[in-house]
């Protein structure tokens, strides 16, 4: 294991923070806020401690694959725990363990909070709070590897850890000039959002907090109804974009090199049909309860938007919708959006790839001699993808159950159980009942909140780095 | 696809299922009952019918998988159908979908029943809605092949296709042989449990009833209360015996065998770990709410071995039971027996070797260069069982979440869909809310119906067969 490593770049992510701190603390001098004070405060530990970290540089560069999980889980760990701080000089909560559930929640991208009503929070808070939604939506060390001089081959690794899905393809030769182009289409994405939404005149500062929210497919909002008290034509307008966020970045990058036909792949195909089944059957099922269909479409378009995004914003209490519909949204949790996107869930590319492994399976039970492989846009899926694929659905679904078992020990009704692990795993933010869209996480006991920020970093990190990192073996030579 | 062995097969189904019913004739006639003329018109027709299917040997028996598969999938399905006569002759339904149902339920040994009071039914229908349990415990073709001379590795094809587990071992060399033994050990065990239970003073017809029942790991009962009204002493005998019939009958052969060791495998320990410590941490939740900590142990185990087994026997409504008590019985639900027992679920073995293969993965992704295989009772484990487990585990779960949502259109809770399903797919009978232990199934829709008969049987069948089924490819030459 390189320790002087990992040391070195715990130290840049602490570096990054300081940075990105200066956006609440902007928002905390143009609002005249005491938290100013909290931010520099935190600003200058971040900045000494990052510099006392990074000061001895590393003769040894090198990064294996197991290095890269690690320093991955650890950078998340270390960037939650200084971005709760904040949380605590302010005052706003004087539980620990509260100010880590928010920032991982926000990090993350889930959205589940633990206070009860945002808008009595300062501005500056709550722009930190969305913030966050932004720069963990398309990951900090893929942010860091664009600025850090890292060696080519080693950073592959990196990526690798923190990027969403089951295979990485560079868009580019050079990894360093990949993520440059992601974190651009990224930024590009999100300016084009705010744009749209001060034309659909929400207030600047909404619409920024909004599309920071969007774009990391977080969901923290800055109104304690979340989006149900905006217009019609912006909740359309943040339907569309928590979509956009969704859909595999390669794509518009593919997009932008004319290759519109490689843009529509297998993945985004099957994700578009996915959302416009369910937004239908949905619509059918909940029709009765609102005025028009227009309005029952609108609602069913941006719950089924937010949940399958992993956002998790809502402009209804979607709780309250009869059973299909609800059967239908918390499918979508699982299902969640394309991989290489900011969404979170397993991803629709694993989805297909499990479904297209079984079917194969069964064509072999009937013609035992005929061998096949699983194949995705007329390209052969590796063996190793499948199996990985299967091994990621395998082990999502024992981390689920022991989580859901774990925090059972409260008491509360199945359904809370299964949607709170759902909705924090799969990095969605609300669930059912007691975690509905109208509820929060503040009730859970400290030893509950633990297993749930767990579950926020796996489901983040893809399982994976988590695992590695709880791993004895990772830590022998 | 051979054709004409499809048809000599049915044949020989009917045949032996006139046989079947000649069992709850005696009880008829024993009591006097008026279902007498049901059964014998049954057998009557089951006879004709079967002796005209079987009429002309087929020339060519050559089975190959696909045959196996479909010949198993088909025969559940025809034996359903004829089994249900007696139940709408005798009248005591006038529904054929409740009437199939409440036979898929007896013959895939799921004990689901559509009969709100059971003791309101004849002692002749009570009978054979017992012995479904105890014929479809073992598997009807297992029964067929210890009779019928077909030829030595043809039979194998459908031994694999209908036995529970990932892999199939036979104990002797010939098929006919180890099918033989199998029913030997079944037969020499439901008789001891007849004899216990007669001994501890159960009446003697709710002692056939019940030990076809523990058998089969089914779960029909004579009473409305299921278990309740007996005494604390059959309570715990039958306890002992759901968990006897959750192991791998081999483990008894292996004893037989004088083979102690090899018996306690790493299956079996593990089902008796997970029993114990479920057991304990059951006990510890609902201590409270009993008298002593004696009945709490009794009831806690009870319930456990009732549904780990997957018989769905009940002494108390666990549905009234804390949320962790309820979240290890829904977790037992899943992983139910031993591979090879008589009770359903997905088979500790295949939760075994799935958590196995996840940590093999870990592995390999700190130390990519050393690839070692997944290994039980130091053998390793092909590749392919394997990859075999990881479909089958996928598979369960779109089968699952597919079945969840076509019944959610009833509107009813979520927990009650999920258990449904749960409690159906796995095999063993009553779920949470409205399909709890005090509750039924008959309010549910002819729709849902047909998916919980068809959950019943992929559940029994382990997917696969009746998967095969619906393909399309299977019936192309």
């Amino acid at each position: 294991m390189n320790y002087k490593m990992i040391r070195q770049t715990l130290g840049w992510i602490l570096i990054f923070e300081a940075v990105f701190f200066c956006i609440p603390l902007i928002t905390a001098i143009v609002y005249k806020e005491s938290a100013v004070w909290s931010f520099l405060i935190c600003i200058a530990i971040c900045l000494v401690l990052g510099r006392l970290l990074t000061f001895k540089k590393p003769k040894d560069t090198t990064l294996y694959s197991r290095e890269g999980f690690v320093i991955v889980a650890l950078s998340w760990i270390v960037m939650s725990i200084f971005g709760c701080l904040p949380f605590l000089m302010s005052g706003v909560t004087t539980s620990f363990i509260d100010a880590l559930f928010e920032t991982v929640s926000g990090f993350t991208t889930t959205g589940a909070s633990i206070f009860p009503a945002v808008e009595d929070l300062p501005y500056s808070i709550n722009m930190w709070r969305c913030f966050t939604h932004w720069i963990g939506g398309m990951g900090v060390l893929v942010f860091l590897m664009v600025f850090l001089p890292l060696s080519g081959g080693q950073n592959m690794h990196l990526m690798k850890a923190e990027s969403p899905g089951p295979s990485v393809s560079k868009l580019v030769p050079r990894v360093r000039t990949t993520a440059l182009i992601l974190y651009a289409i990224y930024f590009a994405l999100t300016v084009t959002e705010l744009v749209v939404l001060l034309i659909l005149k929400m207030p600047l500062y909404d619409a920024i907090c909004a599309s920071f929210g969007t774009a990391g497919t977080g969901g923290f909002g800055v109104k304690n109804d979340s989006m149900a008290s905006y217009s019609p034509a912006i909740q359309i307008a943040v339907t569309v974009f928590m979509l956009l966020f969704s859909i595999n970045f390669t794509s518009y990058f593919l997009i932008l090199s004319l290759k519109i036909k490689d843009a529509f792949n297998c993945e985004v195909r099957t994700f578009l049909f996915i959302v416009f089944a369910s937004v239908g059957l949905i619509t059918l099922n909940v029709y009765s309860s609102f005025d028009s269909l227009g309005e029952a479409l609108r609602h069913a378009a941006f719950s089924l938007a937010s949940i399958i995004s992993t956002t998790g914003y809502a402009t209804v209490d979607f709780d309250l919708w009869p059973s299909l519909a609800k059967g239908i949204l918390v499918l979508s949790m699982f299902i969640g959006a394309c991989a290489g996107s900011t969404g979170g869930g397993v991803k629709v590319s694993r989805v297909v790839i499990l479904i297209k492994g079984v079917i194969n399976e069964l064509r072999t039970f009937i013609h035992p001699r005929q061998v096949k492989k699983v194949s995705m846009d007329s390209r052969s899926v590796e063996d190793a993808t499948v199996r990985a694929v299967m091994v990621y659905i395998a082990c999502f679904v024992v981390i689920f159950i022991g989580s859901v078992l774990l925090i059972s020990w409260e008491g509360h009704s199945l359904t809370t159980n299964f949607t709170a692990v759902a909705a924090t795993l799969n990095n969605i933010g609300p669930g059912l009942e007691a975690v509905g869209p109208t509820q929060n996480f503040a009730f859970w006991s400290i030893p509950s909140k633990l297993v749930l920020i767990f579950d926020m970093l796996a489901g983040r990190l893809e399982l994976f780095p988590m695992l590695v990192l709880f791993y004895v073996r990772t830590w022998k030579k």
